[in-house]
């Protein structure tokens, strides 16, 4: 069985890039470029919590690294370098391989580098950090959401929640194993959204968030929330609105924007591919959240995801 | 039971500080002052496998922090800012008050702002990253010793490891629960060592790490190694030497440094209150260690602790 450097060396220890040092020594060493600050964030992720036991190993490297690429997005920050400490049952080489090159494809995509981490044996974790770079004083904030503002959603959402309850939907499971974090569209938004945060927990408690660090209220038109296709097909609305509202592991991006950007806004889906929709506005009053159906009736809210609370 | 948004923000949201941004966001923002480089680690730590199942969770916030420092420390680098992933099989208060408080005191007296993190419900497991500052091109690497510098160690040896076998000995109790990372020292190294790490897998093992990036040997003096007190006591020489060449967790630093340097390295003792021994010499040689007996006879190497050979 291998031990623990040579699966570092193996799977893990590429060139270093831009980094000044890379994986082998006690840490790694970096140098934002001039003007620039660094944006550092941290996710941790147990098997049977946030995947299923027996997940797909390439798919994992891809979605472990994709949910910390989102929180650079959520920032406009340019992601750099990351580090990756995993607690493994066992050296099973297949299974490292495999995760390595979900890893790296998705990593080689955003020029991101692995520069660190550390393999211990234990119950399947994985905890990844990652670092970015963003101009000074541009990076997107939860608490920069201004009364007026439009309030936007990139992409779709609930899909990733749908293959929970509808396995059998492959887009859905495409949204839940292989989210595509939007990191072109957070860094397109700096100097152009006044907030931004990415759907990790659900819309309705992400957006709370946000709420709650600016002291702002927002208007959201339930059926403008952009969705998954499948819906229509499937006629529950009940699941519908809680996939859409209240489930997770979409990162798309919520961010709120000055009504006088929306044509630069708009100017951004046939740039970068990706559908953004105008569901509503930033209002005064603190946290409150006026979410209204069709018929312009107040709805009442589904509960978003708490990692405790349940 | 409170939500993982209310333990955030009772125990861990502390004021920034001089980050640009702390806990609550989707990232952290900060920025390393003018030529300086950033020191970037994370280690992960599981219960029943690097600490105890139901250790006191004071000196667990200390540990899963100073085991983090010692990285800086080794890097010569200065530590600023941390990240704490933690998952936590309930929402104890009363563990997470006393967590928070082990991990704050040491935090406060290394300067160390905790700037983001993650939290979820699962087994006892934390991810510390830690990010430090250090002078360009000052740092201390696994890569630098050259023949002829002497080799240092800081310290005593050997008291964490003796603490698995002899938990009635107080001392080395502490040495495991309640390691000091030789922060100081490592600083006060910069310009002065050529190559340093830290002792977390075992004084062999860990030398093993400088030699092979350095592409040099040593020649080590078994009996100036410094170690606890408590051996002299127990008599046992098989467990001694055991604990002094393998034993992991005792967080001091090896380091190599020029022989001209020796009054300079002499002098930190009474700077810093901690012991500095010249056990041996870096000599040439591919990663070739010859460890000497107080005869001056070679010895039989014990195999470090390497967590997936074993």
């Amino acid at each position: 069985m291998p031990t623990e450097f040579e699966i570092i060396r193996k799977y893990f220890d590429r060139p270093a890039g831009s980094a000044r040092l890379g994986v082998g020594d006690d840490a790694a060493l970096l140098v934002p470029r001039a003007g620039m600050e660094l944006a550092a964030s941290t996710d941790l992720l147990l098997e049977g919590r946030h995947f299923a036991r027996g997940a797909d190993p390439r798919r994992l490297g891809h979605k472990s690294l994709a949910v910390n690429l989102s929180d650079m997005a959520a920032m406009g920050a340019t992601p750099r370098w990351a580090m990756l400490a995993i607690a493994l049952p066992e050296a099973n080489e297949g299974w490292l391989a495999a995760f390595a090159e979900g890893w790296f494809a998705l990593a080689a995509r955003h020029r991101t580098e692995l520069i660190g981490g550390d393999t211990t044996r234990g119950p399947l974790a994985i905890c990844i950090t990652i670092l970015g770079e963003v101009p000074a004083g541009q990076a997107l904030l939860r608490s920069g959401a201004r009364p007026g503002d439009d309030l936007w959603v990139s992409g779709e959402l609930g899909g990733a929640a749908l293959a929970l309850s509808h396995p059998e939907i492959d887009a859905a499971v495409r949204r839940l194993d292989a989210p595509e974090p939007r990191v072109a569209l957070g860094e397109r938004l700096r100097g152009v959204a006044n907030s931004a945060i990415d759907v990790s927990d659900g819309f309705v408690q992400d957006l709370g968030h946000v709420l709650a660090r600016s002291g702002c209220g927002a208007r959201v038109e339930y059926s403008k929330l952009p969705r998954s296709a499948a819906f229509e097909q499937l006629r529950d609305p009940a699941l519908e609105r809680r996939c859409v509202l209240g489930g997770g592991d979409d990162y798309e991006l919520v961010f709120s924007a000055p009504s006088a950007e929306r044509s630069r806004i708009e100017a951004l889906v046939p740039a970068l591919g990706v559908a953004l929709t105008r569901v509503g506005a930033i209002v005064a009053g603190e946290s409150r959240l006026d979410l209204l159906d069709a018929a312009g009736r107040p709805m009442v809210l589904e509960r978003g995801f708490d990692h405790f609370a349940t």
